[in-house]
């Protein structure tokens, strides 16, 4: 009997196992986190359950909501807000913004309503009792998500631009668009002010596009800070709980990481997830990053030298087995790991295999399978004991925070040269947010949002990008 | 402890452990043979590594016997007589040759002497204690070996062509070269007359050049019949244990095959090897070849078949892992099966992993760890509990010789279309001799040499072979 199937009272109980067994059988595969989810954190999840059950598609209040949204006019009496994440960019991007939505849903009291896309559907599983987590088919404004863009007229920032919005005014539009994706400018990060908040209080519809991980600036902002603190007394475990409980793949995809699981992995002594993200354009696989890997590994002592000279000879009869997951577009930074290990004995006489699921040369996410296989080697990786990620990644990001993994990061190169050092420690298993507002909302000017509390920081992979560290983390 | 680590005094003892670890570790990875060789074998064997002593090379007889080579009369009076195997032909086919020419020296009462080629010396350990069994690097003759073909003159086959030899002759050469590769002609074949052979019995120094396991063969000779028929009373397991007993992975294919067996495959319940060699041209993988694997391995019950449906759950908590160890010089047989076992639950729920361990993409003899590998390749094919090979292929029935095992043969494809049936079990795990003489030495005439005994037969996988089977095998 499994230990502890909801870890620690951060999911609830009651749903059907056979639809999704994820949500059931992954604490047989998951160590038991070091990390327990804050009671206030289980009463805000339980909290936000009810809420939804009483908010969520098809229910009374929303059919209201949408009628209210369909008027054109925004009456401020309805009695369930909304906050819309749209379906935007690659996997681990979408996986990290809908983790920020939600607890943006949760710190303003809205129901988190999902844009299907063309595929979250398949993936994940529901993770809130009763009521569907995604928007109706027949919600008016599907057919508009993919044009807003940074020059909608009606985001949140070109209104303010344009002084077409403020608090005092009379009336107000029946929903926001916020735009909150890599090219957003400084008017659109206004949503991080607390002003701004107060003024976005007062729509029954926000609906999001973004591909950040926006959760560092939410903690910087004095209308969020208290609760956020109650929820996460251990502060970098927000995106490891969250994830946790919204993400449970769907049976599919549990096919998918189960029997790859035990095919490949299980019976190792130890497992190594080595993510390979590489943005250099040109032909793969790079000898610098086949050095990186190596460098990285064996500096940090993560995998043994080898014996070139090939003279070590067995020394145990029985040597331990480290089986390395590794992921990566293309095949070529796999076959290179194996081979070494295949061709030379190690100095410690272990002995490594080295296991890649796919090699699907290019992000293809319109491909069905191509999307469940990444979740799923997002997922693998996160059940290993030891990751080694790439920066700038937010693949690898997902899988240690789903993971509570600590992970290297390989930098990333300049001019096609190995870095030296090749990679650093994270400080958390914290994402980073790639592209953090730096603005005081006070005083009205340019600061270093990096600088202002000891537990958000500059990210290791990112200068200017924020992460959430423990505060006795030292810089 | 090793239970029995010399075979069941298949191998001498006393050699030195650590120069040749695979000699007494093998069977810690074998399971025990199930056919033991006959005290006549093994006494054979022991007086021939007491002749190979006092003849093999740089001994006062060696020394002799090469002096007469050098002044070219066959005076008739050594006191030592050898064979040479000329090293030619892919891996596969110089072991099968190694082992006939080492049959035959048995027979011959000569010594067998190993020209190393390229890197025979890197591949194997010595078998026979003392002496080596490599003609020294200084043999006269090693630089004209290259050169033997079909038209040499001084091939046994020419000269009786050219009525340039008959057993009255007064003074004969002092050597002979028997030209026994695919392109002989019938003057070569007179080889597996009796005649003959008490005519090649006039010559110290007899060199070969083969790629056929010419065994079959042999059994039809009245003067071989009846010390075959002691050494082999279970006529079947001639290259079995023929093969055992010579051939022993130098330390550095040891660690190849070692390491990769406790990365990949130790760990498994059941291993099954598939062996993939396509002769056709053209750009490889061939959807015929794909769809020709899975009829043969889900049609014979060695592979489970896979709902494509997806509605199979999980059936089992603790599932049967097989193994599969799929050998090919290309990639894309290996990336088919391990994605369907990947993408979809196996009806029965056994979870299916899939390993190769190299692609050479060509057969590319010349580079030494390519045989390396080629070699540990086939050898981990032989530590399978169950085998597919291809049809035609001599690295195929190496494997299936070492590990002792009837494989299933993959039927060659006519005209790029999937064979029906895909696949045929063989009769036995003897090799198959691609192109025996069809003679009647007594009768002068043609024969069919396939139905003249009932244990040697016409091979599943090429009509016109021949291979020894168990007499009450039905035809
Ligand atoms: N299967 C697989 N897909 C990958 C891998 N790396 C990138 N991808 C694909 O490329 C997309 C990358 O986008 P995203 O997940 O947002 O990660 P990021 O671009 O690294 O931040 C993924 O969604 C996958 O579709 C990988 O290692 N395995
Ligand atoms: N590593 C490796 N090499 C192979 C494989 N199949 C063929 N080869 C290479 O191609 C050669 C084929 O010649 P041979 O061993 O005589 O086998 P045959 O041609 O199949 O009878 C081998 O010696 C290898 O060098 C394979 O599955 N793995």
């Amino acid at each position: 009997i499994p230990k502890d199937p909801l870890f620690g009272g951060l999911l609830a109980d009651g749903f059907d196992e056979q639809s999704c067994l994820s949500r059931y059988e992954s604490v047989l595969y998951r160590k038991t986190s070091a990390y327990k989810p804050s009671p206030y954190l289980v009463s805000k999840l339980r909290q936000y359950e009810d809420l939804h059950k009483r908010c969520g598609p098809n229910t009374r209040s929303y059919n209201e909501a949408v009628k209210q949204l369909k008027s054109g006019r925004n009456v401020g009496t309805a009695d369930c807000k909304y906050v819309v994440w749209v379906c935007y960019s690659g996997l681990g991007n979408r996986i990290l913004t809908l983790a920020s939505v939600f607890l943006y849903a949760l710190l303003t009291e809205r129901v988190l309503l999902v844009d299907r896309g063309k595929d979250m559907a398949g993936l994940f599983c529901e993770p809130f009792p009763e009521r569907s987590w995604f928007l109706p088919m027949n919600f008016p404004m599907i057919k508009k998500f993919d044009s807003f863009d940074q020059n909608s007229r009606e985001s949140y920032g070109n209104l303010l631009k344009n002084n077409k919005i403020s608090a005092s005014m009379r009336s107000l539009p029946s929903y926001m668009y916020l735009h909150l994706t890599h090219d957003y400018d400084d008017y659109d990060k206004m949503f991080f002010c607390d002003e701004d908040q107060a003024l976005l209080n007062k729509f029954s519809w926000l609906i999001v596009k973004t591909d950040n991980y926006f959760v560092p600036s939410l903690f910087l902002m004095p209308s969020f800070e208290d609760e956020l603190n109650k929820m996460f007394p251990n502060k970098v475990t927000i995106f490891h709980h969250l994830g946790r409980y919204l993400f449970h793949p769907s049976n599919h995809v549990w096919g998918l990481i189960t029997r790859y699981y035990k095919a490949y992995l299980s019976k190792a002594d130890e497992r190594l997830g080595i993510q390979v993200r590489i943005f250099d354009k040109g032909p793969a696989p790079f000898q610098y990053v086949k050095d990186q890997i190596s460098a990285c590994t064996i500096g940090e002592k993560l995998l043994p030298e080898v014996d070139v000279s090939g003279f070590t000879m067995n020394p145990s009869k029985k040597p331990k087995v480290k089986a390395v997951l590794m992921t990566s577009l293309v095949y070529g930074y796999y076959e290179n790991m194996r081979n070494i290990y295949w061709e030379h004995p190690t100095m410690t006489g272990e002995i490594i295999g080295v296991h890649q699921p796919s090699h699907e040369e290019q992000q293809q996410s319109e491909k069905p399978l191509h999307n469940m296989k990444a979740l799923a080697e997002m997922y693998l990786l996160s059940l290993t004991d030891v990751l080694v990620t790439s920066a700038w990644s937010t693949f690898g990001y997902v899988a240690q925070g789903l993971g509570g993994l600590r992970p290297w990061i390989l930098y990333k190169s300049e001019n096609q040269t190995t870095p030296n050092p090749p990679c650093v420690r994270a400080m958390s298993m914290e994402p980073c947010f790639h592209a953090p507002p730096f603005y005081d909302c006070k005083a009205k000017k340019g600061i270093d949002t990096g600088k202002l509390v000891p537990h958000v920081r500059h990210c290791e992979d990112i200068s200017w990008g924020l992460k959430v560290v423990d505060s006795h983390t030292e810089n």
